[in-house]
């Protein structure tokens, strides 16, 4: 059961983008597996991938066609097509080319993108007969069939849509999101596709993502697992009547990024929410760091220990285990004196021992909940940073005994 | 239940080494839970200590008290005194004044160990009443009696022992340690303690532990939560009619630094086999390394990897997460066609994708034994390292929500 993740919102089309799904029956027959999506004319696109060397076929293949002016997103789920060496390549292009055929592009403009088993071929021979099926499907008002789409071990569909004021226009930004498990993105996410209607350049799109992406889907971790195929993708189809975003300074941009920030936020803890077998949603929040990297350091320790996550899933207050997973996070010098810790506003730990006033019920309360704030405050400096994670429970030990990767 | 761990084997006494144990009631009442060792006049002592740095109290005056000259080894369990703060000091400090008392010795001159739940404050109160009854059970033959003594979530006590001639004099070596979760050593181990008859220098004898600890207990993970407690104590009484050992260089110095080595490895495997709810024992061997810590990082990710511990629980040989693993570990300019991987003797990777010969029942034969190893090459240089770890089961997951720790 995801926490606090309700039904889809109401996913506003964005002008210049279609979205058409078909079934390949690439790992179960009947499965909606096969989503293409359309950018057009005039587009641009923004990517973000993942840092694993072992990266996928396609995941190789977009980094090498983004230099490019990509049309088209073509999307599996059922195989990764990671670990599939040089015929994973070559199945990977042999569906790009389909498709550029069919719609009339270089096979260059097709971006692959594919989630599910490692190290299993791609099934190219059931992808390529159901293309004309997708594009025949293809419309602005298909986001939510296409959540489904590409959703593996996730329980819900995952989107978000808003839609702001730039110079009297209405701007559209829409996106969905898919993963569950593998889940420690770095640069990028599982599989997250998000698209506005506004004119931006390429440059500023992708530093704008690259942004969004660093506090957004590089901030969740669910088990620590880096991703093989990890793809986050913006695209600006420039429909929007507004002049031309082409710099950070544009009119409109400040505006633009934020919404964008947000939809990025949303898709991204909506993953944790969907974390598999989670059954909380917690935030660790370490503040007063003296820099970034101690403040990430510290905070992943703690969302990676299997000690505290089973503690959270049994909402046990075991502050303890909190403490020690900050003690061996590798800061260097660390004054334990100067540390707090916090369960949403209770003080649990105050100057590295328990606080005074503390008792155990107030921890209980805190932990009882669905969501739980942990806040470090280290007394350093002035760094934050923040992460959103999962408890570990017997369904994430079930769900990952039993699925193939 | 423990993986390939027999009964306790014979534990030789060590001569000048006494050990007695009594019952405080700290967390159960009736359970042996305080273990006095003793360690005659003229011996020397050796420590290695966690990295954490919330290191509970008994830790840090161990480190202020290694540079006297040690005689007791004072050792509770049931609780950790850590994350206590000064009280906790205190509290350590006085149980050591009363002991050094009833045996006239300095207070500098006992080391107190502590292991159980972190965050409540040591009860003195109830462990010094009982010091004169576990000084009137010391004995050397006590080792298996204190094994007992010194479990927490153990489901069997651990112990190793050794005789060696050096000089056609009989030299015994016997250890005893103890762990099964928040198992990640960093320079020592949860709580080890290994004694021989051997004379040997102090600073010979430290260096020798330091260099036995990183080859044994710091090379094991179950959790990859580093304790903070972990503690190693290698005691020399001197018994043995045979001449010091006061250099590296010394007669007997490499056939007793074996044996010691030996038995660390024992104890240290001990523990992972004992892991909270293992049913696997798990070697995971790092080969062709360019350095050793690049090595280390491989071993590590795969030996933390939620996903891998799942899939080896569930007997699944699903090498797609180990390259997943190995992709994210960090290692710079990883040529990821160079990487072979093993499952004992069968290769299930060549190359960085699947072995051509390789077929599935191949893997899962391996994957179904109790003991597994996986073996990684690559292909960078000439350096390995090897970790021993278990999997990642339901079990873990109910003892840990379960637990306070």
């Amino acid at each position: 059961m995801p926490v606090g993740l309700g039904p889809l919102p109401v996913l506003h089309p964005v002008p210049g983008f279609r979205l058409g799904i078909a079934s390949a029956g690439i790992k179960r027959v009947g499965r909606k597996d096969v989503v293409v999506m359309e950018a057009a004319e005039g587009s641009t696109i923004a990517g973000v991938f993942t840092q694993n060397a072992f990266c996928a076929a396609p995941v190789t293949l977009c980094r090498q066609r983004m230099g490019s002016t990509p049309r088209y997103l073509l999307v599996n789920t059922g195989n990764a097509n990671a670990g599939t060496g040089k015929p994973g390549m070559v199945a990977a292009e042999r569906t790009c080319e389909a498709l550029a055929e069919l719609v009339g592009v270089k096979s260059e403009q097709i971006l692959p993108f594919s989630t599910g088993v490692i190290g299993e071929l791609l099934p190219a021979d059931k992808i390529i007969p159901v293309l004309p099926a997708a594009l025949e499907n293809l419309s602005e008002d298909n986001w939510a069939v296409a959540a489904e789409g590409i959703m593996t071990t996730d329980t819900q569909p995952k989107g978000c849509s808003r839609q702001i004021q730039i110079a009297g226009q209405t701007v559209t930004i829409t996106g969905t999101s898919k993963g569950a498990g593998m889940i420690r993105p770095n640069m990028a996410t599982m599989l997250g596709y998000v698209a506005t209607d506004a004119p931006v350049a390429q440059p500023v799109l992708q530093a704008l993502l690259r942004e969004a992406a660093d506090l957004s889907f590089n901030r969740i971790t669910i088990d620590g697992d880096t991703s093989t195929n990890d793809s986050c993708m913006l695209v600006a189809t420039g429909q929007a009547a507004i002049a031309p975003i082409d710099s950070t300074e544009a009119a409109g941009y400040a505006e633009l990024a934020a919404a964008i920030k947000e939809v990025l936020l949303v898709l991204a803890q909506a993953i944790v929410r969907d974390g598999e077998g989670a059954t909380k949603f917690v935030t660790v929040q370490v503040n007063g760091g003296g820099n970034r990297n101690e403040c990430l350091d510290v905070a992943y320790a703690v969302a990676h220990s299997p000690l505290i996550k089973t503690a959270l899933f049994a909402s046990d207050p075991n502050w303890g285990r909190i403490l020690a997973a900050v003690g061996y996070a590798g800061v260097p010098n660390l004054d334990v004196e100067k540390i707090d810790v916090y369960l949403d506003d209770v003080c649990i730990t105050r100057q590295g021992g328990r606080a005074p006033e503390y008792v155990e019920e107030q921890g209980a309360r805190v932990m009882a909940q669905e969501e739980i704030t942990i806040r470090i405050e280290l007394g350093r400096g002035a760094c934050s940073e923040t992460l959103w994670t999962t408890d570990l429970s017997h369904e994430y030990v079930r769900i990952n005994a039993e699925y193939r990767t």
